[in-house]
């Protein structure tokens, strides 16, 4: 992940519950910051993502520490992990921490469910690639967490150019419909693009703006021949979606007239059942842009737990005292992870 | 809601489908910029959230449009909203605005989603009030944005103070279950909590860390007397959450001890199916902490459309085209809500 | 209904179970002929038809019979009637029509099976009018029982001039997709229809077979302009069929153009779930055309019982012996129903 | 097959869907007649039966075509076809057949939906044989068809005369409920059951009408001796129809009594379930006699596409163009299947 | 209930669970017998039954306590008891009854049990009487409490010798399918029955056992005539139970013949569901008897909690402190349960 | 099984159905009293229990009949038995057994019921042992017969001491909750214990009464120390019943402070399901006390049926005449089985 410096109201401890800060207040009242070990883990399973952004905040807020005050050991982004499986453990003073468990559980909440609704979707398509187009469900502020994750989950491109920079990759994209009814003609359209964009930028078409997408899809490679690189089928609800029937067509359309190079991309309101059902009718789809199923994503719920306070095993009611054994946690080196 | 001036990432385009960004060059390369009609609706329905923030946004990319050519119609945070009814229109140039495509409806999607979800639990909740908890399972950089969203929905309070302060509220909470594990015990943790903050903060305390709740509860009772403004129940999956019978045993056993004034907050878990279920049962539950079930809601994706383009009527295929009999829509002061 | 000669076939007994020759084989050896009555009812419910045809068929077979020894009692076409309610009895001579027992069983069964679907579709679509389509779901023998039944049932019209014929009305109809592939064009196709048919025969036109349809519809439109009656809607299942969406936007656009007086019919795979799903969405259809929820109905199984024999109450096992009483039957004037 | 004329109303187009008769008159006056290639397919799946009779109608429209402007090929009664495989397909001029489209697709619905339903239970049975006796419920005048379709399905016999003979074979057949009625008594209805009918005949008794099954069986085993060939178990639904443990019972009290070689034929509101059942019960089932499970049986939709006209690939939105490959497809002999 | 002294069993404790004899032993050498108070509710609800059984134990545990040490408060046998509801109080030196805590709870777990389902049965065939026929399906030596239970949940009658006089009525019955066989014939039977037992014992015959019941109720019936009290059906699951058509029919039969005053017994494989079936049919039964939906009822789970020691309020976890406030409880004469 | 003589009313015949008691007396009069063959099956199968219950109510029965009059086959308690399998075969005068028909059938179909139950939890369970704790859902007259057929069924133990001698075992059991609440504290309750009982009594300690099952386990273990042999979990349904989780953590505090040898032992609600997600969950469980679902088990209903009379195969409609095949009986001794 490329390095963030994070936000100003994390840092601060504004976004994260009030009762962190109101701890933090009571203990320096009260004197007491003891060496704590705490360890955070899931109900659930999954693809792990966040935990690199999080190396990020913790080298920000230990940066002050001496080294055998702040040990973190850690899984990856991209890590699958096991129910109650331990994926961060952080060893230093309580005071020097505390106030970002809310912003640790939530960065790894957030991005853990969308790496493993990408997965389970990257899953279902194999070998056929998938695109993530979710950035219009999510807040601007967190497009780019969410492209990135989808990556990790297994996507192999994104539609934003912050969340594909993230991951160190160029954004991907057609062209919006609105682009389509200024110019009045799908063709007209069509070639605009051509004309304008860089060579490198693959021409992929839209097209079911105004006609049936099998006559359109036609229309656009007469139009521009060897320089089409694919179209995208995104039929609206209202005309019932792509179906597998539709890529046959358009797919068999093409061939007769010549244009077997021109890929197929198919979008809109995709799940695994649904990317299930087109390889299962062996529809001849060239990639898949997915959007609400790993946008929409549930977060993976993460908890933090207090196992060890100055060197005494302890646990809450219901847990186990003391650190659990954890063969796969890597020592982090915090300096290389802060931002500058 | 607050003013807050765009990120600039938002701004730049960047956190955007790259469509738009080329649509945008392509359009600038061939001389076009119509003044275009975009209606903005969700074949959803729910409690509208994230449209002021749009309006923010749209003053800053509307800025130097003369007034005739920049008019925007919407309904306001916090409004009910039906299928496919429109909920935001702009009349513009289209280069003025269609870069902001992607992040205008995300602002909608994810914050209609959660207000939807608080309302949904409020009105199972209804009369006991509802807590927004839920800042723990989204990313930092949202959790304001999250607050905020389940203010509309219907919560009186929340849990961080940036979200807090942007429905002009004061951020709610307890203790975390470290600061009791720091302590030793509940109830001197309890009164270090009472010794250290100011007395408008409401003493309410955690019960469930190291002994059974009915118990800890009578003993931190005893120890702050009329101090204590309530106790949190919070009991782990592992100890089979809070039940009605549980609430039943402490309300009974407090009552017996004389601290009838003592207030019982339940958290955990909750979803309108349990809440319904603590309702029926007539637990005494004074108020309702929800996390997940607000924070995780679904986004309720938002579609915009081209309606009119440079005053004639059109759509795409599957919509109807020319703009929509919209009644409740109001005219929005573009510099009203711009931020300083 | 339209009295015609039953077939050689039925007349013979051919078409019957083979038992019943062989009763008559043994009983004429025998010297046996009891005065019998039979029975006729269903466990089922429904609206009867096939009873006029079978009213038909005894009026030649006891044709030689004298006039108290030939009493038939019936409802008629189009009653509704409650499970095992007796809806036919005979009094007669068992020699003389016991060889018919399969036939008129099998002429309410399958006519009855037909009118009831048709009635429980009409109820669905109502105040919308129901054409029945489905002849080419049944062998062509029967296309016009199918159409009668149907329109028994509540149907407004039927395809298939031999039924319309049965039932006293005109057949109704648009035009194949065959003759618009021919054609090449819908136009061309619809403007030929437009040349050549009589002006009685209303212009409905198809406009699924090139284009997208609400594109073809304007085209049409324009091209008969006032001498159009009617689009029909048939989108094939790989277009994901007609949906209220369809129905809505094509109705916009040909109002929008001015083309408020042209109807649309819907067709394809039509059931009274999907009708309803119509009439809810107010999506402004003005007829629908059925074909296999009629058609492809279960035939509704009847049961003739022996009662009385030479004055002597008797039933097998599982019955009640002697006539039941039935008030609602009325006498039939079998001279009034022999087919010339 | 066995050859038969098709009838006057079929030949006619009467009987056909009211469009074809005008595409006719419109191509007629608009001097239009291709030659195309038409093909025949089904969603669905089964086992086909009806296109033997649609070479016959076949046989006699294109009567007057040249050969090689009537090329049919097919697969045939009996054939197993897989969802949209081709199973016709014609050649020839369009207004040569264009009228007989319902009726093609008519005869092979309704054959082929009885015809699968006879396999799914004759599977169900195997190896215990069905015979068909579901004539009650259709209309006399396709008694044979369905009868004939059931034995193509693989029933071994049937209960009509016309069906059974159209099938190559003797109908099937005990003796009804009526004769024993008049007769009053089980044993003497059998009497003259063996008195009067020839002795190729077999003596199948029905004993459920007066008296306990068990008990019955007995009595008539005991009346014909060797002559019996077997019993009828028609157990009415007031009486819990037959169940594996009757025929247990009647089995084990006809063997203690000597009457080993006596037959139980099984019937009343079989399906594919409850045959099962007995199988897997080991109920000594010698037949199966089954009606409404095939006789109401449900027609498989079948599609008649244009994909060829005057040698260019043509087809309707949602179909691809050109000749589907159909190595199956045998060429059809025309004059072989023309009846006198 | 009539009085009956508990069995020797029972008061030795022998038959509880031993760890209260082992509490007893403890207390006893430490000295320890506080003046307790003991509640017992059930988390179910239903027909409160055993408690007067329980009253009886209790007269004989407490017969030597000084009246102030020993106040009993009780529904009774036939109350409806709310879910937790207090349904017996116990105050008393906690060694004089401590022992009977198992007893006390089972004699109201399985009585409570049988009795909600008789009254749940009792419910169902509301206006028809229902007569407790359970006998077989449980130990000889509660099928007394069985009976009596079934009595007190709303039977009017039950079979057994001892449960009858339990209930203070006289046993009700038919005759053994045993006595049918041994006499060879229904009608010789019924015979044997009504020369032999006493006039009062009203004449009931089984008509199932050789043949069809609608002939043998009517042989039966011409045998005893005016003497038949009525017939019982009880058609074995081999020949598909009683069903409302059996009852139909054969009603029919006997008011044919003149037989009105014959009253129809149905029993076997009934339940709620059914017996509202043979409602809905409007099946003309006389009574029903039921056997296993009574004495195959799951037993109804009650709790005995400590709640005051030494006039002290106290609870295990889980429970509320202190006496429950209980209006409905009624102060318990033990002298007068004392039985001799 | 330990021999008792039946009760006093089991031999009067007052348990039983009246209508034997009838039969009796009317076989009486006629002076019949033929050699029969009776044969008792279940249309379920399980695990056969009470069946040596009934080999010595037939030894006292039959005691004065003559060997040859007087032959029983039976399987055995504990014998697994199929559908419709004979597992008694009485052959002998009837008028020596016929009374006691009801009585056999009761033992049979309720300690089967137990027994069956028994043995499903037990194999849920394996290799964990399972003790029977039901005692207080049934009456006390059959706790004895209870805790048999449960061991029968496989439990390792039961908890009344007149069951477990039944079964020739000693009883098992740990403390009540009254005695710790008179004791008023969890570990002044044990010391108690340990110090009273003899040393063969294991020291098993309920730890829910007061306070959270992990402090209490760890407080009685530091009091007991080596004594102590377990633990019992039995925390209430209000605190959400004993989980996998709750185990695992008391298990692991245990450890972690040196108690390895502590067994814990688990009750409450436990059910087959309930059971296998302990053992799938790896939770260390040393033993399980299972009450409802086996006391609760619902009786499996036997038939006894005659099937020859003086020599004659017979049997009542629905069944086969004459001795069935059953080759696993085996001869019973009577005079073996006669209790003193």
């Amino acid at each position: 992940m490329q390095r963030r410096r994070p936000s100003s109201e994390t840092l601060s401890g504004e976004s994260g519950d009030v009762y962190f800060a109101r701890a933090d207040e009571i203990l320096a009242k009260e004197g007491l910051d003891p060496l704590v070990t705490m360890e955070v883990f899931s109900r659930g399973s999954g693809v792990l993502c966040g935990v690199d952004e999080a190396k990020i905040l913790l080298s920000h807020a230990l940066v002050d520490c001496s080294p055998e005050e702040a040990i973190v050991e850690a899984l990856s982004d991209g890590d699958e992990f096991a129910t109650k499986e331990i994926v961060l453990r952080i060893r230093a003073r309580y005071r020097a921490f505390g106030l970002y468990e809310t912003a640790i559980l939530g960065m790894l909440a957030q991005s853990t469910g969308w790496a493993t609704a990408a997965r389970e979707i990257v899953e279902a398509a194999a070998p056929t690639p998938v695109i993530s187009f979710g950035a219009r469900h999510v807040h601007p502020d967190i497009t780019d967490t969410l492209d990135y994750a989808a990556i990790v989950g297994g996507c192999v491109g994104a539609s934003t150019p912050a969340g594909a920079r993230l991951a160190g990759l160029n954004p991907t994209g057609t062209m919006p419909h609105s682009l389509v009814l200024i110019f009045g003609d799908t063709v007209r359209a069509a070639e605009a693009f051509d004309r304008v964009l860089s060579p490198d930028v693959p021409r992929v078409v839209l097209v079911d703006t105004f006609r049936d997408e099998a006559e359109e899809a036609l229309r656009v490679a007469h139009a521009l021949g060897d320089r089409l690189y694919g179209i995208r089928l995104d039929t609206p609800a209202e005309r019932g979606r792509v179906t597998p029937d539709l890529v046959h067509e358009v797919r068999a359309r093409l061939d007769q007239a010549g244009f077997g190079h021109v890929r197929i991309i198919v979008s809109g309101g995709l799940d695994p059942e649904r990317i299930r059902h087109f390889l299962e009718s062996d529809a001849a789809v060239d990639s898949f842009a997915v959007g609400s199923h790993i946008s929409g994503a549930r977060p993976i719920d993460f908890t933090g737990d207090l196992k060890e306070i100055d060197g005494r095993a302890i646990a809450k009611r219901g847990r186990i005292p003391g650190p659990t054994e954890s063969p796969r946690l890597q020592p982090v080196d915090l300096s290389a992870w802060r931002a500058s």
